[in-house]
């Protein structure tokens, strides 16, 4: 089978690919080709793999060809993030609208000529939720809350379930999208989004550096690490038709866990001359923008599908010491 | 002030069109122009008012000439219907998306070059709402239900709703949303929409005509006149920003009734020979299309613009014949 994964050469499209291609296949078919679209080329790794076809350039201006290439199935990660959106809003309109919308018009047309529906999984984002003056954010915020999304980046993702479950409905695809949570320990540096806290305060304690924490130590956050939203993603992929009860969007899980839960954690895992590392410096722009993100998130749907959230933040911080084992750099600030 | 209507010479068009012109300001403000849009001409009444500039044609093609005309306000009602969406999925794209898109960037841009952000209604449907197995319609729908449309056209409706919220949050335009409910009784034909019959089993007994009635008299709707539905527009237009606490769309008022209130209604209005004139004749296509749809819904948010609904069926019924005062044929199978 031809798969087709759109910013392969993301955080998450990386791995995505790397897990598939160690997996074999999806869904219990071979997977014979794996076609990786981004901006950026991919890893030398992934590139040499002979299943593999690398196809660097704007996805937009792909998307026309791609109605020759019937596909089997799509992981369609590429996005404009949030802060690109805020600060370029025809960007976003581009990368994240007019995008999804050539590439499921593309897969149309291949259905229309008598390809096999492709079946596509959208990673959406919890930031399709945000607060809601006259429908205000429950503690918890489940599969079926009302969306209020309050940035580009999150209209964009909600109007791209609402398309893509139209187009299953026709029969044009088979969809579904995964509303990823906010996936920490991401490796590098801070990015400047209002989220890079939430890696930054374990990344760079652990790499021997101080880091600054902008909100409360109370403020809780869904979180989760990079391997259980790859193993959403894939579950997402491979659950039928069935499964999918009504709306075809599901949060995936996360551990819902106050900063203060983080450094416990970051402490037990790595000791307490780390966790020192954090400095509490309110940032009230900061703070502002993620007392309007969810709390904590459930993930009933995803449980249907045998998905379920890290075990607790230890677990997400071991995975990203593990992730570094290549580079002693990014530790040497662990004192354990 | 300078305005714009989108889909003018449609059945709410041509009427909020005359109701403006007559009213001869809106918010306060003097109506000095009025710009009427649609593919066919605008009624002679209304295109000899000097206040009237009527442009004959396709919105999507003149859309980018919006850009120099600096509207003060804009009602966007022009809409591909709910059957023709279904049956050429490309024309619906077109007409409902790409078009509120083509009209939203221009207005962005006026705003861009310096216009005051335009005040913006958007008819939006009750077709937004669906019956969705994971998280089923409660009996009485209300502003802040969880959409989930089963229409092309619902689908089209609830994405232009996002995106007017977000082209209102970045401060491109002053946007807002009214979900217009069923509106009843509309003249003319049947028109194979498989809501017609909610008008046909009215208009056609006043005409003297037999009418068929393809589902059970307890199916509920909500269920509105148009004069009500152009009071709904016309405050949703004039409520300032403060009004819209949270999210900009809501529900005009609607009266929920049964088929069999409507009938009753009919022969308190009319007579019992005119009620008589409808026959039941179930069709399961209609009626398993019909049961999809909301049995009634709440307007909590247009109750606190002032607005409210229909005070009973009767009403409805006897505001169509009013309207029909100049058409006796309409109405020659009155008995009384």
């Amino acid at each position: 089978m031809k798969l087709l994964i759109t910013g392969a050469s993301g955080f998450i499209g990386r791995r995505l690919s790397q897990a598939l291609l160690a997996k074999g296949t999806i869904g219990s078919k071979r997977i014979d080709r794996l076609v990786l679209v981004d901006q950026v080329e991919p890893d030398l790794t992934l590139a040499a793999d002979p299943r593999v076809e690398s196809r660097v350039g704007a996805l937009l201006s792909q998307c026309a060809s791609f109605t020759g290439d019937r596909f089997d199935g799509v992981f369609h990660l590429a996005s404009a993030v949030s802060g690109e959106c805020e600060d370029d809003f025809e960007l976003g309109l581009r990368s994240n609208l007019d995008t999804t919308r050539a590439l499921l018009d593309a897969l149309r047309i291949a259905t229309a000529a008598g390809a096999q529906p492709a079946r596509l999984v959208f990673a959406s984002s919890v930031a399709v939720f945000g607060p809601d003056p006259s429908a205000p954010l429950p503690a918890l915020v489940g599969d079926t809350t009302l969306p209020a999304p309050q940035t580009s980046y999150g209209t964009h993702k909600l109007i791209c379930e609402s398309l893509i479950a139209d187009y299953t409905r026709k029969g044009y695809i088979d969809g579904r999208a995964a509303r990823l949570m906010t996936v920490t320990v991401r490796p590098g540096k801070p990015n400047g989004a209002a989220s890079s806290f939430f890696s930054g305060i374990i990344r760079e304690p652990l790499a021997g550096v101080e880091a600054i924490c902008p909100v409360d130590p109370s403020t809780s956050h869904p979180l989760t690490s990079p391997a259980r939203t790859i193993e959403g993603l894939i579950a997402v992929y491979e659950a039928s038709r069935e499964q999918f009860v009504g709306r075809l969007a599901l949060n995936l899980p996360a551990v819902n866990a106050r900063v203060s839960d983080m450094l416990d954690a970051l402490e037990r895992v790595a000791g307490k001359a780390v966790r020192d590392r954090v400095r509490f410096v309110p940032d009230a722009r900061v703070a502002g923008i993620v007392a309007n993100w969810p709390a904590g998130t459930t993930a009933e749907r995803a449980a249907h599908l045998g998905l379920h959230a890290d075990a607790d933040f230890d677990c997400i911080i071991r995975q990203y010491i593990a992730d570094c084992s290549a580079s002693p750099e990014a530790l040497k600030g662990m004192t354990r």
